[in-house]
């Protein structure tokens, strides 16, 4: 998948901590393909803002290192098909505008075809011009907060490649909830339950006689809501044991 | 909104600069309520890693000042009614495990029901520990690249916002597209292809005389998928009466 996804231009970067950051969330979602526009402070294998890029993306220092460098956006996106440009304010340009979201669903839909997208970042703090967006087929834009609007640039690439990743991969969690041992059957509850109840009726518990079948079912849902596994009810049974053992214990001989 | 949203509580965090990149990514995404847990290298009116944080959240600076700081999660989360641990590998613990995604749909409903709800975010690299992530009621976890899958605390942060602001407003873009003009009219481009086609007429263009029905569909579908707005069509008005005008003065007198 990793070669199937969008190409994340940053144009013009002014610090290495934030192209070094953008490569590790690209890492994180799949993707590979960084390429870089005229870095504001020079690049090159041991210039310090390469280096202070390879710092930051941890693992993911390939992606830094292998990032090819074009003097302006019309050379790094010549081989794209479609091209996007993220913006953090409405610029006066007649373009679709899309969220990461959509834009994550139209890139998966170009990629399908065999369609190479790219998607654009400027700089920090003065993002892209409008002849940079003017490139651009379409516009992605970022739903947030309108009285704090300024996203970080990484966090913009990060934000962009976890819904690319959403879509392409489903969205769905590495893990997902894993009983280390099955639900409990219903005849082990009700074993449990049954239990319980001997021990509660021993304790006084079920008075008045009159309101039993109530405080029984309720007693019974509260334990129903929780989806025992086979080892929570034994946990459980062990727990009334020793409960009822220590009442006994209290009570001595004359119990 | 802002009072409404989840508390984002950062457990033993390290970096100061990840402290106020998470407090810039909940100001984007219209949180304000941050919580520490046990920072690492202290924290305080002037302490060096509340000032790096400060730095780091460029305008949210007040919600990393007023972060309350307290010794252990439980108290941390003692007003909280559903708790949330965010954790990157599977630990061995029955919890639903829920993404960022059904996290925010989960705590907007929590939350129209006036139930406060936390997220816990452990240190960069060791993450919470098992027993902080015993005190939760659901585990969050992101889908990622299983072959790079640690995120940096800040990103995680912001993921969670992200989809939190999606869920509570809607995830629409704070702009769309909108056309300086409004879409032409179907007269006015009607009007355009037959000043274009009266043209290319001159031009010799419907040649053979049998393709002039297809070629003037196919020419008109071109401009039909651009949606021209009444400008655009001034515009392109404009474009071929100067390519005309050249022509004819190519020709010169004979023409």
């Amino acid at each position: 998948m990793s070669d199937a996804g969008p190409a994340i231009i940053l144009v013009r970067p002014q610090l290495g901590e934030n192209v070094g950051m953008a490569a590790r969330a690209m890492a994180n979602f799949g993707l590979t393909d960084l390429r870089l526009v005229a870095p504001r402070d020079g690049w090159g294998e041991g210039s310090a803002v390469q280096a202070a890029a390879i710092d930051a993306a941890v693992g993911a220092h390939g992606i830094v290192r292998a990032a090819p460098v074009f003097p302006d956006v019309a050379s790094a996106a010549a081989d794209r098909r479609k091209l996007f440009a993220t913006t953090a304010r409405e610029r006066d340009q007649a373009k679709p505008v899309l969220t990461p979201e959509t834009f994550a669903a139209e890139a998966k839909a170009r990629l399908s075809a065999d369609q190479p997208v790219g998607i654009l970042f400027g700089a920090e703090r003065t993002g892209l011009t409008n002849e940079e967006i003017g490139l651009a087929d379409a516009i992605v834009t970022f739903p947030v907060n309108p009285a704090f609007p300024s996203l970080n640039l990484a966090q913009s690439v990060s934000l962009v490649c976890y819904e690319w990743f959403k879509a392409a991969a489903g969205g769905s969690p590495p893990f997902t909830l894993q009983h280390v041992t099955p639900p409990a059957t219903h005849g082990q509850l009700t074993s449990f339950f049954e239990h319980l109840e001997a021990e509660l009726e021993q304790g006084d518990y079920f008075i008045p006689d009159g309101k039993r079948a109530v405080m029984t079912r309720n007693l019974r849902n509260i334990f129903r809501r929780i989806e025992l596994t086979e080892a929570d009810v034994q946990t459980l049974r062990g727990v009334v044991v020793a409960l009822a053992r220590g009442r006994r214990r209290r009570k001595g001989p004359s119990a």
